[in-house]
């Protein structure tokens, strides 16, 4: 492996590090360094100068402050749960970790807010406010170990976005210390503001490019009491694409509405040792799987009996229902760990497209046919309500890496694709790294500029996260 | 009047202008000149020296490129309804009015959204997708007469923000003509989109400084199918705001929850001829409005008497139901009018202050505190389920300016107080050139240099609404 050029530039700032961070939270043995070295995208490995664990806003502040002096890459990390690249340390340099930010600070029961640092679990943020009767809804797959300050990067968002929205509807107000060292707030404690820019929208899904978020204030919602949920083949995948469309047309709006194709369904069953709440076979092409939520529990079973009806259109199986809680989650098991299953079995390049829901079925037939030209296999899973679909890809044969010239025209394809159903490349994992590449197929030249531009103005000398979601002239 | 100093630059471009947009379309006549100099803020009038009216964003684009050639300020304009002086020309120059770009291109039913010029009036879109059983929900009380355009200028909110969020939470694509006069779009048609910075919400409430919206694409919602509404009297303002909260914290989200204190209600009584549902009496010091909606009629009942079994804890009067439609906007025009009325009655200094939700009461008593010592009379209203209240003011002897030495530590001291208590000075109505002063109250040097930056990268000439929300160094 080659040495970073800032390692020279890194190794005299040691010390300083330590006067910031304390001796115990500056690490550059080989072990560390291997750790944070990757995320969970793909293969990639990328070594970093050092790691540094910082505790608050003003040390990181003190940090940054050195790195933009010495024109230092620093790469911002929350719990390494990426899937674009968003926190690899592509050049070297500092690896700043948030995992010693990880207090609740307050859960405003009176406003409905909470305020947190970004390295709290997103679960145990979504526990805490629960035993107050309150909902954080955002949830991605990864949320028993992704942090919320990387989910506030990547703008993430996870199977209740369809009814309740991703990170960005919940985001009030970010404390973020800027590249230069300064700390500012984006904005304020409340629901609606019209006073100046919207930088924190701004920053929400910036994927560390633009600020470390040191704290968050977000909004809550009274947790729904009761949720029903119901498993449903489909014989034909195209139509239950077309069925996805139709509960929205007939006024529901489910809490959940994920599909899982037949290839991925065995995978995951696979991997599960067979241990599925229903049978997985060979004459259905997919699964749905449907929430509604609520505080009236007749009025939700009213609604699973009109969407259990409507589904009857479009050539489903028999419907299951989950009884209890222990059949619900292990329903849910078989669609939160696909992406772990089909990526074991060799399908190891994710995409995160999305499309207008109801061009969810000419995507997936879009998808099997550009694997027929070019010679890999996919299979689909995804948040089809908000028709956002994950394809994992297996390419015989060829190991994955950002320049591989059998995978570059494939996955420019499939984008272009994406583009003309009215689509874009990244629903909810962000660009980072991986899809740079293919950034022109969404957004021209004056587009970049505009994006350049901003960059420039938060990070100057182009120190943080540099070389992430575009390259800065 | 002073001749501005863009006349003999916008003259010589007159023939340019017409061959761009038609004869018929390029404006120099007093009349017209006049029409456009003011909209509904307080008392300013600024002449424009021509008003455009292109149909289309190439039309748009062409101007723009000239007037960036040149120098020449443009002020974008929707209906002309603003309430911080976002559409006046204050540096004369060209006014360009949207109101040509006035269709509706698709009502996308399969997928609920909607693609819409912003010429459109809210209140029209609102009827044409209700029509297909959609619903978009943001409806700004001037919703008759004001335009989508300007909604998304000011991320406009409502009455019914509270359970369906503002603007910026259904805006998902935007074409936008830049300052420089290249055309983009934002985003895509998506839910979802972690795809590069967030240009599209960075437009939404930038107030016409950095572009001008040509289309937009706006997500929908099934239409609920029934509503009900209450309205109930208090005998204590303070109560009324801690009842709001109470509400809330109980579970419930309402799909409106408006506030009128009664000095705001006796003058909107007396514009209506006493003509009003419910008799207005000097025991009362403040009425909520509260509106639920939903699909299930009886859910709905049963939620309108928990919550007004809560209300009795806050020494609330008789609860009146409204029992048909008539009733209903009657109750609505108590509110909705309430802001005209206290208009023409000399409260003609218009806040739009909002603070988090359970500091209304604090808010609401500061205000008041705040009157006796800067000699001024307040009225209340607003949408006080997320915590954005109304403040008309009215100071006797004083006729309102910008500059006005008697009016400045006022407001001053009013927002001091909003900031304090966690709130902001905008929540739905804008900075532009009316509040610019009071900005130094919300952000700091760091914050200024970064929005400052973006409207740089946006607008290198700084042509565009130039002077609104702060001034470029």
């Amino acid at each position: 492996m080659l040495i970073s050029k800032s390692k020279n530039k890194v190794l005299n700032c040691i010390n300083q590090f330590k006067q910031i961070v304390g001796d115990n939270y500056v690490f550059i043995d080989e072990e560390t360094l291997n750790n944070y070295a990757h995320d969970e995208t793909e293969n990639l490995h990328f070594l970093p100068d050092t790691v540094l664990k910082p505790k608050t806003a003003e040390e990181i502040s003190a940090i940054m402050k050195i790195c933009n002096t010495y024109k230092i890459p620093v790469t911002p990390r929350g719990a390494g749960t990426g899937l674009s690249g968003g926190a690899l340390p592509n050049l070297g340099g500092v690896l700043l970790s948030t995992e010693r930010l990880n207090t609740i600070i307050e859960i405003d029961e009176r406003n409905l807010q909470v305020t947190v640092e970004p390295g709290v679990i997103t679960e145990v943020l979504q526990n805490a406010v629960k035993e107050k009767g309150l909902f954080y809804p955002p949830d991605p797959s990864s949320r028993g170990s992704c942090f919320i300050g990387g989910n506030i990067a990547e703008n993430s968002g996870g199977p209740k976005a369809v009814k309740y929205g991703v990170v960005k509807d919940y985001v009030l107000n970010l404390q973020v210390v800027l590249p230069t060292g300064e700390i500012i707030w984006t904005g304020a404690n409340v629901l609606k503001n019209s006073t100046g820019y919207n930088l924190t929208q701004l920053m929400v899904g910036s994927e560390g490019t633009l600020g470390i978020v040191t704290k968050i204030v977000l909004k809550l919602l009274p947790h729904p009491k009761y949720d029903l949920l119901m498993l449903v083949p489909f014989n034909n995948l195209e139509k239950a694409g077309e069925a996805v469309s139709a509960i929205f047309r007939a006024g529901f709006t489910p809490s959940a509405l994920e599909l899982v194709e037949i290839d991925a369904l065995k995978i995951t069953s696979k991997m599960l040792g067979g241990n599925t709440v229903v049978p997985v076979t060979d004459e259905m092409e997919a699964h749905l799987i449907i929430e509604v939520d609520g505080n009236n529990m007749d009025v939700l079973m009213n609604e699973m009996e009109v969407i259990g009806e409507l589904l009857t259109q479009f050539d489903c199986g028999d419907i299951f229902f989950a009884d209890d809680a222990q059949q619900k989650a292990a329903l849910w098991i078989l669609r939160r760990r696909a992406a772990e299953a089909v990526k074991l079995d060799g399908y190891t390049i994710e995409e995160d497209t999305v499309v207008p829901r109801a061009e969810l079925p000419a995507l997936i037939k879009g998808v099997k046919q550009l694997g027929e030209q070019y010679s890999f296999k996919a299979v689909c899973y995804g948040h089809a309500g908000d028709g956002n679909l994950h394809i994992r890809i297996k390419k015989e044969g060829s190991v994955y890496s950002l320049n591989n010239p059998e995978i570059i025209p494939a996955l420019k394809a499939l984008f272009e694709l994406v583009k003309k159903l009215g689509g874009t490349i990244s629903g909810e994992h962000g660009i980072g790294l991986i899809q740079k590449e293919y950034m022109p197929v969404m957004f021209d030249d004056i587009s970049f500029q505009l994006m350049k531009g901003i960059k420039k103005t938060f990070d100057p000398n182009n120190i943080l996260n540099k070389g992430k979601i575009f390259d800065v002239d």
